[in-house]
């Protein structure tokens, strides 16, 4: 096996989700995360877990949902049984094909996803980590000979999250005691937003950050009260759909207006989910300049230097004081958008530029 | 998507697991399962059945148990709660290689076993069903091309099961009512056995025949107070290991001495396992003429007509009267075990041959 693998199944374990003796582990698998998994497997029997894998097919899901007329039961008791009793979660993904659930109705998958709101909480409540196993699938994705895209995705992975969280820290550090958060990029960006009663969190990959992506290396928080427009200039794939050049108009904290250049009906459907689609649930700030282009993978896009997401939807609740979690915003979605900061764009927090072209005052 | 394998689909859910809508079911995918797996997520989801997908690798099981040196956890809690919560448990075997697990070490392999008896049973009191999708891995054991494999497969799954019922009932009622079952076989062969007591299973692939294997085509009772030598001519493979001409003398019920041509080693690590791998747990009669040669998959094998197959260990509970469900021979292995008995053979109950060379008394 390519001691690169091992590593990556070290990191996740040791750094990432912090696996103790005795905890009792899912491992999730993706049909060509095979080998990433056998690794896994092999980490946690050293360290006396358990271990529970599940399959997560795209081809699956896509076929259930879509021979599924009736209405879909909510929490199914066993599933939600298993999470529930579960220490951590390890999602491993990596499929054959990105557009595997391109042609399951939105509705569908809508009413899916709010059936198992019980059942994605409860995963949520443990140390739960997503990364991704390179797949030819994600390759192609990317635009990249796959010897090419597993060298991006290890450097991407395998690194030194000791010295991201401390570059990380000042960062965040600045946003925890900040009220608001304006982002200006070109002509067509000008947004505000409160991060007031806010926790920033320093997401180096490692749920002891409150971080729970493996790549990671972002700021982030959960902001409120947005006013102004955005648009999101990095072209990306969702549910299936690729999507290009979003624009978004904020009124109140609420989406009121939308276009998009390529895939407006995804974002339709992501929009019309519930209430909480409309609102923000994250802004990030990408720090992780080991991840040096855009692939089409959001796991790793909204983590690169020199941009900026936001997503749409559920917040998390670690950017909430202990006690207030429960003002976080509620949905059933949680999407990413991402737009390139490097050139004439500025953060500005509280009237302060924080960062200029891409550049961070620190830097 | 090859129809072959939606009909499949269409006899696991309807007549071997008789799923309602509103069931919780577990399907455990193989990792060359995936295409079956596809076609049952469809049937479960226009029967509006809940779905969860595990993910059974040899390659998985084997990186865990060998790199685990300590205690296993009894019956982990979310597993278990996992199980005990399902309706139904749909395992879809179908593995890149029978060997896996070769090289796991035989007490690692029994430890964990025996560690998990909880889990077993909960998965044992669902209506679970076992079958195996065809994989080249699978056609290479069986010395035969992916495509007349395929064929041998769908052939001795997709049929018509209401008949087998039919003419395996004769079978089964002189089963039930007898008190004495004798092998006689060769020169090597000449066993006798207690079934009084018992309750003989028309084994006819399906939970409402207490028949869990697809294909099946047996009848299958729990036989005791076994005396006499056995020969096993079927070669097959036991734990990844080829074994040979197993040969079992018993005494008072119990093994008391064995030999084989070859794979001996792994007939020692089946009868050390417990008390209760050194008994019987089954004697089954094969009666599915649908399955024409011998193709190294238990599965196959021991349904195939003209043949006879014992097993050592775990009965099961079917095969005994309401109530004295715990006189049921326990063990936490349960290894079957083929012989021919085409020629010079007889079945003989209560002194009377119901079968010769291979021909029941009604043929």
């Amino acid at each position: 096996m390519d001691e690169r693998v091992r590593e990556h199944a070290r990191t996740l374990i040791d750094w990432s989700a912090r696996i103790e003796a005795g905890d009792d582990v899912v491992v999730r698998v993706g049909p060509d995360a095979h080998e990433l998994a056998v690794a896994v497997a092999e980490e946690l029997g050293k360290r006396d877990a358990n271990v529970v894998t599940t399959y997560a097919s795209g081809e699956i899901t896509r076929a259930y949902l879509r021979a599924h007329e009736g209405d879909f039961e909510v929490d199914p008791e066993y599933e939600r049984a298993l999470l529930e009793n579960a220490d951590a979660v390890l999602t491993l993904g990596g499929g054959r094909n990105t557009a595997a659930t391109a042609d399951v109705p939105g509705e569908r998958r809508q009413a899916y996803d709010r059936a198992r709101r019980e059942i994605r909480k409860a995963r949520l409540d443990t140390k739960w980590v997503l990364t991704e196993h390179p797949t030819r699938s994600l390759a192609q994705q990317a635009g990249m000979s796959y010897e090419a895209y597993q060298r991006f995705v290890y450097d991407a992975i395998n690194r030194d999250w000791e010295a991201q969280a401390e570059k990380q820290a000042k960062v965040a550090e600045v946003l925890n005691d900040a009220s608001e958060v304006r982002l200006v990029s070109g002509t067509e960006t000008d947004l505000t937003m409160s991060v007031e009663g806010r926790v920033a969190v320093n997401s180096a990959a490692s749920v002891d950050y409150d971080s729970h992506n493996l790549p990671s290396g972002e700021v982030f928080t959960a902001p409120h009260a947005t006013e102004g427009e955005v648009c999101f200039d990095v072209p990306m794939t969702i549910n299936g759909r690729r999507v290009a050049d979003v624009a978004l108009r904020f009124e109140d904290g609420e989406v009121v207006d939308y276009t998009a250049a390529q895939g407006e009906d995804a974002i339709t459907e992501v929009v019309e989910t519930d209430d909480g689609a409309r609102r923000l649930g994250e802004l990030g700030i990408g720090m992780n300049r080991g991840i040096d282009r855009v692939t089409d993978n959001i796991l790793f896009d909204e983590k690169m230097g020199e941009t900026v997401h936001l997503a749409l939807g559920r917040a998390y609740a670690s950017n909430f004081p202990e006690g207030r979690e429960d003002e976080a915003n509620e949905s059933a979605v949680h999407v990413d958008l991402i737009t390139d900061v490097s050139e004439n764009s500025r953060i500005v927090v509280d009237g302060e530029a924080i960062q200029e072209d891409g550049r961070f005052w620190f830097e």
